[in-house]
């Protein structure tokens, strides 16, 4: 592999796109430690007494401005930090230059190829000699796929000698994986084990990654401890539908500069995710058509206003398409090839796989004019007819934009933290399985709680007896955990 | 008791308010059975097997034209009914009168006193000598509440020769209960124990029921099986929330004709109730203020453009109050003193113990003026300043208005009519202990189901290799069960 | 004529359903007031002077608790007041009861027949011997139209000795105008030249009605000045875009108590009546589509997100019809046959001409069945299929709901009085010609400033110089007269 | 003056900040084209007849994409045209360099200084020897501007000999017109004079260049015809209203990443700039606090459940500040000094002289810190807190954004062409004076008409009997010219 790590002046490593943009990115990170109150409140609380005092975190999630905070919050507390991104296109190229110089070893840049992709989520993994990280944090599930499959690999090689076969898979980017655990156990066929050996645990954010955590779990095959993040109520209820709230409009413009008022927008999936984009297009004045497959969801659409069909419906008649369903081939070949020309296709979903785009790259005659970075016309060669797709079918919201603003992933990534220092102060006392385990509500409440200030908000104190009729604790947690909020 | 059940021609009991008015029930059932459409396919599914064939059913829930059409199915699948209501200001008196005169025993009328209200509790449990119900449809615990605490008195009674004595409360309600005890138990000392004995189970739809159930299956008490149908998603997401965000509205404009639009109203508790009450007046141009105790729903009602504060912060400026929190003592004397001249106070709450009504009545010198029933302005002595209270502190969608709308409560009753069957069908599977359940997320998902149609919605289909990435069945369920949507 | 008026006890004439209701409509009075600054502030401003001393006033406009209150400021100011309702459905009796017992001669019921609705308003011009009224208020011109009819008729009788024949039109109720206007000839035959001599303007507040005066305007029969109150920016875009707001999901809850959300409802025509119509729809949860013929206001309902499209592109698969176009025939009977079975079918424009009621009655075999009061299903003899109709497609929101809250109506009878005032005082000025006048801008200004301390609003100061750079008065107006609000 | 314009090969005179990046703009220039269905049907409808033949065209107005599609519809129907933006930030450099490679001279950069924006207004106001321009298309009227202000110098001259002095005033930006009229003198004491004396008129979209234009309409200095286009309802309730709801949101976004959601915001101003703001900023979450002269728009802004307060009330509590008046000393120095730490604080007024940047820039050791272009935190010393300006007080849509979306620009931009035509068609027949103009109705709603096919609309057609019932013509226009919408 040609790539090569740099150093800084103190010795750590990182690779990123240009480090000259550090400071432009040290600016915009004390921007977002004001929006950020519920991980600069960690900072304050915990900080003196350094928990992390030891511990070696490896993070992979969007190197982006908001996740420096995170990173520094993670410092601020006593780890050693390294990084990588979870995406090709959701690096924050100033964020990187800045953390690489200031405050971790940063293996990320916006516009990575899949190869680099891997090589940087291996370098991130890569803490020399004594073996892997303690603790990960991980968004997606990459970083705990890579020990998963290495250790998987190196298992059967004991067994039968045989090492991993790229040709064995038509998957392009499993081709990577394999080939990158190959060369690894050339040099030493027992260091996915050694990983697996040290680690804490992690803690995991996505709707995607979380899923793929719980069919480890059910097979009995999940390594270390996890803590599913996502499903903490101030993750998912706010992160997924806020955030894409905000992030998806933000993307579409800056990426198209459309008018959003007047057009038809079909969201497919009306998840938390879904909900948020369904919201936003409709205030901004979009007619929201939604696709789902669950009842329940598509009745919620409907009490909303918004119409449940099938894409084919409304294929040739919509003007954007947003999939948010973390499944895969949503939107086919065949669909945009009936679209109107223009039409805009793009994925909030955390794969690039809901967006058929190996069926477009490879339709015989087809033209991709890049109007701009993330932002490219596929004219198909019978119609003239063309589409716009952003990201590369990739998140959108990252690719074409910066992601979610810092207010919410503040209390996103004060779960990270929570999570982790839970995992690492519980790493001998047996508390966690190799089980997937969610954040106790009163953490969850906690994680609002530093939000609230911030806001201007004034919470009502129960009284004792007021406390005593709903059964509840004077300070919580307030709700059982069946609650959906 | 001087109250007296009447009779049908074909010996049916019933008392309502006024018999001529069934054919004016039965136009609006027969309107309602168009807007009802989960529990009209319910006949049609389950209908001609009969499988209530011999089962009692007691209910206890708002006599109105939705709950008749719940009546009306329970019928139709074989059952013979009973039934009063679970307010005293809930009930329509034409719905009554067309379900006595054509389906079932029905005690209910509009303004019952508290003692009429227990009587007719009582009738409805009555199924002569042979002892109760087979089964309990409950809204808000108190058929459940009189057969558990007069099986408490009979044992008291069995092992101490003691009768209840209604002066030892002094919570008027309770006195009554305990009164009807007595006289029940100088007729009959082990008329409970025979209900009990033969009750197969509950099934309970409000949030303060539900907690009812949980607080005796944790202490042991709880003397038949329960299904929590509240939480049913299709239950607590839908009637709870659309179903308030339609009746709250409807609610405040019978009843005082207010402009809804530049008023500051300010919504107690944010969970589902509150959301909708609060997303209906900010749609309607009101300024909504929140006040809530969890962090969480707090930092909702944020994220929605709502300021969270105390009431204590708002009460001498606010046009409009709502309790919705299912705790007590949310409004109080002193904060209704300290109100706006006509400032408008009420609760959308299942008990009536949120606002302090007694502190009002009891207040020297205060004047009561009814403007019409269910609206009252009460006048305080010294200021000459007055509020007006709306359908005495309790229900005010269902005491001033006709409560939600047939749509949302077929999505409700739905899950009775699915529980009730589950029930009955398990009486003897021993598959329910005494413990309160919720209904398995398949059932869920077909109440949404059967709604869809009458919507014009059409459902996605998974493909079978979707459904395995995804990792679930193609016909669902599609949710793991701490989804919250 | 059978019909004969009452007397008070202080021998004021009347003629209302149900006397004992005052007590009931002087409480309701009484919450208004709270609710109607504007009429508030004209007592306090100008009643000590009395300024109609010795006016009498005619008005012809929905006799609710609203209108109450503009006529008791109207007598507060000194006039002697005649009152009429302009829609046979609209009037609230404890609101004429009130009035006629207590403050001025009331003509009105709920539910007048056609020919008891025209034998109101010539009671309410007839002020006895000497002449009519001095000044109308006017809502839908009926008071003017009769003046202007009876002109007519008798300048033809003094011509040609010919008097009005009924039988003349096929409209059923200009027959009964023209029949009124012969019978009235028969006793004195220059009445109506009296009337108009003694007129010193009229004030009138719709969009029809003002159509009305423009067109006689522009042909030169106009027979005394008239203030176009509806076109006060304070009217126009207050009580008919917030007020139908407000009014219209009230009229449809009280009538069916259908569930708004998730159903498609149509809004016929979107000017300021149907935005108010389509914004409250669409935030309650349905679907909307608009008709209309203007493509500015279509643009704007795209804008909004709102399809336009064809009646008869929806006809079959909307759920709720509103019409709103002040234009005649919009849903005839092929459209209704057309329609799901209870799709509900109503009218908020003045007239009851953009339904074809009459298409419906006459179609052979429909039956209707009254649900109750002003909701109709008319069932279709072929299809067994029926639609509801509400308040037999007069306006709804009067006819099944209270119409409009007393805070919007605030902002157009303020107009009206002030129309009034400048009507009077000008009198002998010559001020104002045979012509239609808008009020000036600072007044319609004025009108808004005194709604706006009950809602707790603080505005901005003008500094001279800024005032000077935008080239306004420090004082107002602020705007030039074209600007569109 | 050093600043020396290009020429291309063909012989175009241009200056503009990167030609290389004229392939991207005319990518994007194609993607618009799609969204502005309204000049490309006017280069269907009026290109093949080549009316502008003849006709020089000069346009100060945002050079942006969508004004690149309005130049070419200029040029397609025949004109000869010169450009320059109207505003320091707001060009986009790869529009400005496609359009001067390809259709016209093009004087535009972002980033100008003052005199800069002064030399290419005078650039593109330059014909050579033969006059000036025949048209103008005027954006806030620096082009109309520097006219007056040069014929009024000329005459100035003529009788006492006196060139202007750019001391005699203390504004800064008037210093520079006054210098560059002084310099043109030396060449050419009539220069101006013939400008004036070639003009047919100028259409001027802006409400703050309408102003102007009335006032000196008002004071009789008018030199030519003008048409203000700001006042089409196509332009003033479209692009004003749903193009700043579109383009605030963006221009926060792309300059701060701020979560809206949660945050106070004051929305300064409710004409149809804040109307559009203040609804952009509530349905992302804000709690939106309006301030306001009018009562008129303040009561507005209450209906809408906002509510209208000072800024003095709110200063130091909100995060966020828009100013949208269109007046000056808006938000002062001592009010930005009150602020919390990081408030935002923009402007999207024409003119930027609603924030006080002079009292902010001069203010003893404040540190302007950059974030990124447009982007500056602002620290006062005293308190090491800071604010966050955008665009240096100007346009933030046009400076942090790409201003209003195509589809609605398509709107403004229609009615421009067809003024052009217009004022160019009727250039002989004497039908415009030296006054302002409106477009009639039937030209207002035919560029409404133009853009709905785009959006799917389907507009009902009036009967002939229905049209002659509101007495319109069939085919319009529909509403009386005193109609709001």
């Amino acid at each position: 592999m040609a790539l090569l790590a740099e150093k800084t002046v103190s010795g750590r490593e990182y690779k990123v796109k240009d480090m000259s943009q550090a400071d432009f990115g040290r600016l915009e990170i004390e921007l977002a430690e004001v929006e950020m109150p519920g991980l600069m409140a960690c900072r304050a609380e915990f900080g003196p007494a350094q928990p992390f005092k030891g511990a070696r975190i490896t993070g992979s999630l969007h190197m982006t401005i908001q996740t420096a905070v995170l990173i520094e919050t993670l410092a601020a507390l006593g780890a050693e930090v390294r990084w990588c991104s979870c995406n090709i296109f959701s690096t924050q190229d100033h964020a990187a230059a800045a953390i690489a110089r200031d405050s971790a070893a940063v293996f990320a840049w916006k516009g990575e190829t899949l190869q680099e992709y891997w090589w940087c989520t291996e370098r991130a993994l890569d803490w020399g000699p004594g073996g892997g990280p303690d603790l990960i944090v991980d968004d997606g599930g990459d970083a705990t796929l890579l020990i998963h499959e290495g250790v998987k690999a190196e298992e059967e090689f004991a067994k039968t000698g045989k090492v991993p076969d790229p040709e064995s898979t038509t998957n392009l980017e499993f081709q990577m994986v394999l080939g990158l655990i190959k060369e690894s156990m050339k040099v030493d066929p027992l260091r996915y084990h050694r990983m697996k050996e040290r680690l804490v645990g992690v803690s995991e954010e996505t709707t995607t990654g979380v899923k793929r955590l719980y069919q480890m779990q059910a097979s009995g095959t999940l390594l270390f401890p996890a803590i599913n993040v996502n499903d903490s109520v101030t993750k998912s209820k706010f992160d997924n539908l806020y955030g894409c709230r905000h992030s998806l409009p933000d993307g579409l413009m800056r990426a198209t500069d459309v008018m959003i008022a007047g057009k038809v927008a079909v969201v497919c999936g009306y998840g938390d995710v879904g909900k948020g984009c369904a919201a936003a297009l409709k205030v901004a004045g979009a007619r929201v058509i939604v696709t789902e497959i669950d009842p329940i969801c598509a009745l919620q659409a409907l009490m909303e206003g918004l119409p449940v069909l099938t894409l084919e419906d409304v294929v040739s008649t919509a003007d954007i398409f947003v999939t948010t369903t973390g499944n895969k081939d949503i939107i086919m070949l065949d669909h945009m090839r009936k679209m109107k020309n223009n039409a805009i296709v793009c994925n909030i979903g955390h794969f690039d796989n809901e967006i058929d785009m190996q069926g477009l790259e490879t339709f015989p005659g087809v033209k991709k004019i890049t109007i701009k970075p993330q932002t490219d016309r596929w004219v198909f060669p019978d119609t003239n007819s063309g589409i716009i797709v952003l990201a590369e079918g990739r998140l959108m919201n990252l690719g074409c934009a910066t992601g979610h603003p810092s207010f919410v992933m503040s209390c996103s990534f004060t779960n990270q933290v929570i999570a982790q220092l839970e995992l690492w102060n519980e790493r001998k006392s047996g508390k966690y399985e190799k089980k997937v385990y969610v954040l106790p509500k009163h953490l969850d409440e906690k994680v609002a709680a530093l939000h609230l200030p911030k806001l201007g908000a004034r919470l009502t104190k129960l009284s004792p007896d007021q406390a005593e009729y709903i059964n509840v604790p004077v300070e919580g947690p307030y709700k059982p955990a069946h609650y959906r909020y």
